[in-house]
């Protein structure tokens, strides 16, 4: 029933492969399907401003497409002058989930800096942005301990994020473009462990009931299982 | 225990005038507690440029501040150039939101702007912005079924939405902005009778449970039953 | 004569309600007929960055209007990315305007910002900015007195403005907005007791005497006075 | 007692070089004093769109100062990504005055863009833009009277403006630029024979009498004289 | 003598993987020792507006850096809110390159949009893409030729490019990253065969003999024919 | 064969006033033919941050275009919110070859920004950008020196440049509009004494083999010889 021939529970391959670039402090290349996000980390010695004489640290993210990831080309948001605000949206997600798996004592006072790109989307860039961008995070976080520079580990149990739908009237995980562009009620859900970080349930011109917001929540405990072992394997 | 002293289960008093301004087809200035926003509903003949032809209708929002709504004077984002990325996330939200409670093929080719001016925050300003938004858009419906221009009416139950937050370690109804910078976990739910449009519960620097999630979306469900009579009885 | 049936030399009914809003240190709503402005007055602690180490005070001003305070809905100008000629024009002319009532010296190294944000336009805006300016100014500076962080009085007479204009070939007062978009000639007129602080008269696709300016002039004198005297009411 | 020298009415030297640039349909370089401003008049055979239909013209003016114009070098402009409120004040300014006197519809419906550089500065830039840029519109209107593309003449008198001040106590004419820094009360005066077309009158941190308003009022009448004198032998 | 411990007249290695993204009508990612760059051409059926009607086709190119390609992470241009001036210069040598090699006759009214983004950069990251976008360019024209939409092949011999500078004193090919930071000249030579497309020799500091010219001119030749067989084996 | 009647290897007159501003540390206005730049020299005490407590100063250029410099005109840059791609192009290269001109030691910490505004283009504004911006900078320098500001003259050989192509078949020296707009090969090229400090030859839609370049190399040494020499009599 799925363009993909998948079944509702199913997820799409998931690969992560670490240490993809020579300058980044960590970095990894995630691919869910077709969907690829070269994610990167880079540690600043300073904390922002607004955290000067704290004692804490900040984890924040960026987000862009590569003009030509998708389907027909889009516009290159440095040449139209702004971000838009699809792309504002996802990096404020993506920047407060890796936040809320971090101890920020433990860290210190120094910021790192996510930076999710997609070479090529096919629904589900957020998801693989955070997965992969929480990779990039530890393997960053790893070089700080190893130094010497940061003592106690500021993270825990790994942070990923999958979306669920209805699709066709029912429940599926891990929405692929053909589905996504089809679903009248998507959501992203944000997991760390078996604790929930961020959940966004929205229904484009449609509604949905409670029992299927439990479905979809479900769904989503699953797929995040799955990512978080990857996860793990990743940076073991 | 809630500053306020109101009960957990407690909505702040809500008071919606209608025909405020004597432009706009549809107007009102929703106060939810301390928070004063002004809502218009403004018709432009034409769809979006991106509707032409199709028969469809659209509704859109636009979301702002003024400078001094707020505890501490805020920059005016007109002379900051661009809107930051919480306005546009907001603004998207109540776009969204508002949307699905539109029937676009009774509404017929024709675009309605509903713009939520905050005029005094004191936290939950996007979901009373939704729940202003929606009379102001009713109001405006009601012009054009009066005139004989949309003669199936596009609009069902009222939309509205609420906050909801674990606050002190219990779950709490309606955030004012006390509550709101304190809270580790908050959600907004939009919802239109029964049913769900939109849920964000997000986490900063936190995590929550699936039964926490439960009970707030429980206290979402009193809180949007009580705006939904007040949204009702503003436009009889 | 006139479309609102008004003498030639009358005013519009003017109102002037003050401490609208909780979070300023100064605030009113003017209604000058169906014109209505919000003026806020924020006190800052530290003066512009050109003031530092002078002794000397600022005021300055901002200027918006909401996007349907008009008869047609305006574009947004945080959408437009920038304040448009027009609103920079009005918000210099309040700020230079509230300046020549203030003794910088008295006030001290501080700033006080006035936001004038049109809720409702039916001409006369940025008159009516200018004379609701100077009441939340003034209550602004009240507030400092009170508290002893400004000990000798910075304030003087009121400041207020008023637009006059060629109207069907005859001096008007206080112009509403058909006739402003009718008027060949009008000017505003800012006044503090009987002395001058700023008149631009200007002429759109016409050209005016000496005497017409004298006759504009008088009117000006008899509606500014009017207006000082419902301002030292507002604020008695 | 005026820095230069010169008596309380005398007026700084005047020369209008026409024909100074071989693209621009006419063109001049006007000198008062150390002012210096290259104006040059575009023809464009279209209206601006709001026209199209109508069978009026349109005349618009730009203004710009070169980086080096001033005593310190300021920014440029296209650097800083926008023009200054003063600047589009000031263009704006040129823009009314120039259109109020010309015909529109003996002009047609087309646009002729004044544009106004200032080479070199020193006090009164506006108002030589405003009596350089209508020789310049003349020398264009000429031109297309002589294509036969315009058959009655469009421009009456010349416009012409010159800017008047309250210095160190005294009413005087044609402020330079350290008069104008030093003046508390400075007016620019724009007309066109003996009618006014704009009187801008304003008092940065003082205010000044009905009585003075007619003095700087007259040195403008006798001013002006002078500068349509000498915009009449430039265009002979 | 060089860092990297090759010969004056060695590049470093190349390798083009061609069809590296799913969407893009033609794409390689090519690697120049440790500057990697991933080129894509998009196809749209319209030509740019200034060449509607001509028959003529054109090739445009953008370029972008992701920003942590470099040794310390970059801001995002798109979050700067403009390209640079580095930026919008490499983009349109890239862009005039391979116009130079495209008969746009035979092209026909269509666009061809090569986007360059360097994933990870180690200097020579424009001529590695002008030789990778030839190859994203080729693909692309081989997809329209065989569907038939193009009938007389457009391109003739590849465009590449590679850069030369003097180092330490000497003559060398294929600059990385810690000799083009120390080279005093340094030098962008664009090749089809044994024409010149353009050449841009540049002393940051420094001043450069003709006979310098001409050695560096006689390594690039040698440079472009490594660079063109590679190319010829990719596009195979 | 020239539009001009020019011989194949003959400039255009070229003049170069000096002193031509009051305020600027040097200034003048050359003409070479029908093109006219002022360039202005403007020192500043201080060194851009990168530069500070090296010892080292620092040259930099601006470039601008008035609107109605060209055959139509264009749009002004500080309306349009950005410069050009070309025009950062230009004045990169200006800042670039004036710099190569330059021992920074000698010149101390402190900063000149030469700005060259085109008041009328005929073809080669870059060109004579460079050219008439040494001299500028020459006499600011000047006046550092007689101040005892600057004791070893920073400045060695002018720095001069001109433009070269192939037009009609012919190589010709020193394009004008006519000229350019036609050629399918041009170069510009950056001289001082017999060295050379920036080569840029470029083919739109065209190549160019080894013999062509020399034979453009050729005339630019005989131009810029001639440039050098008025630009020594200028400064005399």
């Amino acid at each position: 029933m799925r363009p993909s021939g998948r079944n509702l529970d199913e997820m799409r391959a998931v690969s992560i492969d670490v240490g993809v670039t020579k300058h980044a402090e960590g970095s990894c290349l995630i691919k869910v399907g077709d969907t690829h996000v070269l994610c990167t980390a880079s540690i600043e010695d300073r904390p922002p401003p607004f955290l000067k004489g704290t004692g804490l640290g900040w984890v924040t993210a960026e987000y862009g497409m590569l003009p030509r990831s998708t389907g027909s080309r889009m516009r290159r948001e440095a040449t139209a002058g702004k971000q838009g605000g699809r792309t504002v949206e996802i990096q404020r997600l993506i920047g407060r989930s890796l936040r809320a798996g971090v101890d920020r004592v433990a860290l210190g006072e120094r910021q790192i800096t996510v930076d999710c790109d997609v070479l090529q989307a096919d629904g589900g860039t957020r998801c693989a942005s955070i997965t992969g961008g929480w990779v990039a995070l530890r393997l960053a976080v790893n070089k700080l301990m190893k130094a010497g520079d940061v003592l106690s580990d500021p993270l825990a149990e790994p942070v990923s994020a999958v979306s669920c739908g209805i699709y066709a009237g029912q429940p599926v995980l891990d929405l692929d473009y053909p589905e996504d562009s089809e679903a009248g009620v998507d959501g992203n859900f944000v997991m760390t462990g078996d604790r929930l970080i961020e959940v966004q349930m929205s229904a484009e011109g449609a509604t949905f009931s409670r029992k299927e917001m439990e479905q979809l929540m479900a769904l989503a405990e699953q797929g995040t299982a799955e990512l978080t072992a990857a996860q793990k394997a990743a940076v073991a």
